[in-house]
């Protein structure tokens, strides 16, 4: 069964086929990947720009689309007896195409043909940029390009049509966002109730990504950590400890492949201490104060910068830094504090679309990547378009590695006040997430209910 | 911190060395798989034979292991600041081979020389076959072998050394097998308290995996379903159903990357039928058989085709099946209601070294593969030596396809009862399954506690 109806896949891939208006479209689903051999493979995932075009979720398919006769394919073999003993039965491929109103299937020896013929008459084969490796096999049989040389021979006019059309969620995928923010309000609630000292940050992990498994899978590998100045630290078989901050940075992939992104920040003991409270309040902060600028026509980075302005005006009224809080952000001194971003697109993907190339999801020719450090590593800076969904995730770290880098290079040390860094090196760090999106006239939250984030709401939910 | 002593891992690669006795082994590890974009990645798995002689469990290394010379590298690339900053902290490729012995350390760009200079000298480079594309891809690069033709390529005298050395395992190996069959007790006992009428197979599922990764990873996709007629069923959003039986066929891979596999099959009500309990004591029956046969000289083999009689006697009993129970079973007529292997050999890898070709692995010039439906599928035939550990999982299924497939063909009927048999086809299937390791003079089970198996055990275990 598909998520949206034969109509919704038929209209995309009319669009699709007209902005790219020439040659043949090929859009690669995904295929089971070995996990320690070929045939114990990991949870399958079907690539999202195949789901949003083809939306059957089985491996060893392929998509086509001939631009110019408007004729559609659904590539792929159907299976045997043996399949259907190990496997239990699955729709035929002609059943599968007729669901999504593709009028031609194809068993896989046929694809080769098709694009054969279709180069043999000068034509293009327009290809997303390959992520996954067998796929980058198959394109270099099929088209003799070596692996490495795949990513810059991809069409960037079928990547700037995808993005076109996946960059903007209509009310139906915002719908499926929302369920899926309704599993994510779940995997952080139970974090909040499991959390306690002597418990592993593996055990909670597994009670998190238990609650995402129930109804589907995660969007990506659960961070969870008391180390939290690790920006993607995963669970280990540490026990947690009173006194610690403990980050949970996860998210679910629901049934229909949409997603949830959040990320709260937990004291062990259930108490937030007066000096983990300056900081949590301070990344508070910023976090809410993106939700009051974010709207169409706003640039992202814009409010990417205006966020770093709270968190370095707060940070200087705790002593941390100092100097005018403006030329300290232009000067990327609070990327000490925040190397990273502020948020990315989501949707199908976690990081959406990131697979077709940060550059084109995220910038256009009006906005460029800063190369700064920290800002350099923000996935999105262009300007804001009603249905757009954003992550929103200011933090503050204290990484000791980072820090005594910056100190011996004697860096921003007009905006660092780094004695009173060196006393927070034990920290860890405070990331606070949530997903929003941009509505005609500004933003909202995606999830009917916000996860706790204040710091009274997130103590009273670990009481629980 | 390795499982092993140092002199544990030296003393393997000397073996190996030996065994293989000229040329230059290369022991790819593994890398990152991406999920849906490269950044997010599936959970990392080393590779098992990379596991077993290098023990590092990074991505991006590789082992050499020079046979005239005796000399070894760990050839990978040491993090840079900005992998700390997202990633933490790991120790230097020299401190991960200082751990386990190996003299010399190189980065990845230095392994194309080796190679070439091994090559230029007319000496052979031995590699394993392939399973992860990505590996593909290099030795492609590194050796001009398309990736179609790399399985035949590979090294057979390497292939047989790993398997010579991996197939019996020592004292220290099964007490890492031990722990894992602790957790493996966990998973199943988890499911047995979970299953209630009403709940989702996913969600028990879920209930099931959070036990194996509290401790570290599933050892394979968790087999979870009311369908038990289908040997790899998923779990789905199925509510669980009174009256129906439902298949968990899980187990745990801990942190060492030893592995557990069980299969038990519950009545979803806490309560077998008769009907139930007739079908369930004969693949009990079957699987108690293997444990009293499996010792040292004893082809595996034979003590499949016991455990099919087995079956045979009592689906006469039943009146499932007729005529006369050896000539049923050489004709392979029992292969409708176990179209599978009795088992295959456990490990580093549930189905232990399959990578490296299960003709190797489970059969030598005595034994050879049968090519009979059902027995095609064991996964190991050869003469059993102590320290050999098996998973014994006999099973009966009912599945409708398969009964109208073998009806219409008129195959076995002579040993058959297909109006009998047309009556189970709501029936589902069981299997039950432990690990057997053999030992001097028989066999035992792996695990401390065997996981509750007869009818009362887990109906009991089931009420608590």
């Amino acid at each position: 069964m598909t998520t949206f109806s034969k109509q919704t896949y038929e209209s995309r891939r009319a669009v699709l086929r007209q902005r790219v208006g020439e040659g043949l479209i090929v859009i690669f689903g995904n295929n089971e990947v070995p996990y320690n051999y070929p045939a114990n493979t990991y949870n399958f995932c079907q690539d999202s720009s195949f789901v949003y075009y083809f939306a059957q979720k089985r491996d060893g398919l392929v998509g086509v689309i001939d631009c110019e006769s408007g004729d559609e394919w659904l590539i792929g073999n159907d299976i045997d007896i043996d399949d259907i003993v190990w496997m239990g039965e699955t729709p035929s491929v002609a059943d599968m195409a007729a669901e999504i109103g593709v009028a031609r299937t194809a068993p896989m020896a046929r694809l080769a043909e098709l694009v054969n013929e279709a180069r043999a008459k000068g034509r293009t084969v327009h290809f997303l940029p390959p992520y996954r490796h067998d796929i980058q096999i198959q394109i270099m049989d099929l088209l003799g390009i070596h692996p490495s040389k795949q990513k810059e021979a991809a069409s960037l006019k079928l990547i700037h049509a995808v993005i076109d059309q996946r960059a903007c969620k209509t009310a139906e995928e915002v719908a499926e966002l929302e369920k899926a923010a309704k599993v994510g309000y779940e995997m952080h609630t139970t974090a909040m109730h499991k959390i306690r000292e002597g418990v592993s940050e593996l055990e909670v992990a597994a009670e998190v990504n238990r609650v995402a498994c129930a109804h589907g899978y995660i969007s990506f590998p659960t961070i969870f950590s008391m180390h939290g100045e690790i920006l993607h630290g995963i669970p280990r078989d540490n026990k947690l400890e009173a006194g610690r901050l403990v980050i949970c940075d996860s998210g679910c992939e629901i049934g229909s492949h949409y997603t949830s992104d959040n990320t709260r920040t937990m004291p062990v003991s259930g108490k937030f201490t007066q000096r983990q409270k300056d900081i949590y309040n301070t990344v508070l902060a910023a976090h809410g104060h993106a939700l009051t600028i974010a709207r169409p026509g706003v640039k992202w980075i814009d409010v990417h910068l205006a966020a770093c302005r709270v968190l370095t005006e707060r940070l200087k009224e705790l002593g941390l830094m100092c100097g005018d809080v403006d030329e300290a952000v232009a000067a990327g001194a609070h990327a000490l504090f925040m190397p990273h971003g502020l948020g990315h697109m989501m949707g199908l993907d976690v990081h959406d679309m990131e697979a077709l190339g940060q550059i084109y999801v995220g910038y256009d020719d009006e906005v460029r990547p800063s190369t700064q450090f920290g800002t350099a590593f923000l996935r999105c800076g262009r300007r804001l378009q009603e249905g757009f969904v954003m992550s929103d995730e200011p933090g503050i770290y204290f990484i000791p590695q980072l820090i005594d880098e910056w100190r011996a290079k004697g860096l921003h040390k007009e905006f660092i006040n780094y004695d009173k860094v060196e006393t927070y090196k034990d920290f860890g760090g405070i990331r606070l997430e949530d997903d929003i999106l941009i509505t005609a006239d500004g933003c909202r939250l995606i999830g009917e209910r916000q996860i706790p984030i204040t710091v009274e709401d997130v103590e009273a939910e670990m009481a629980r």
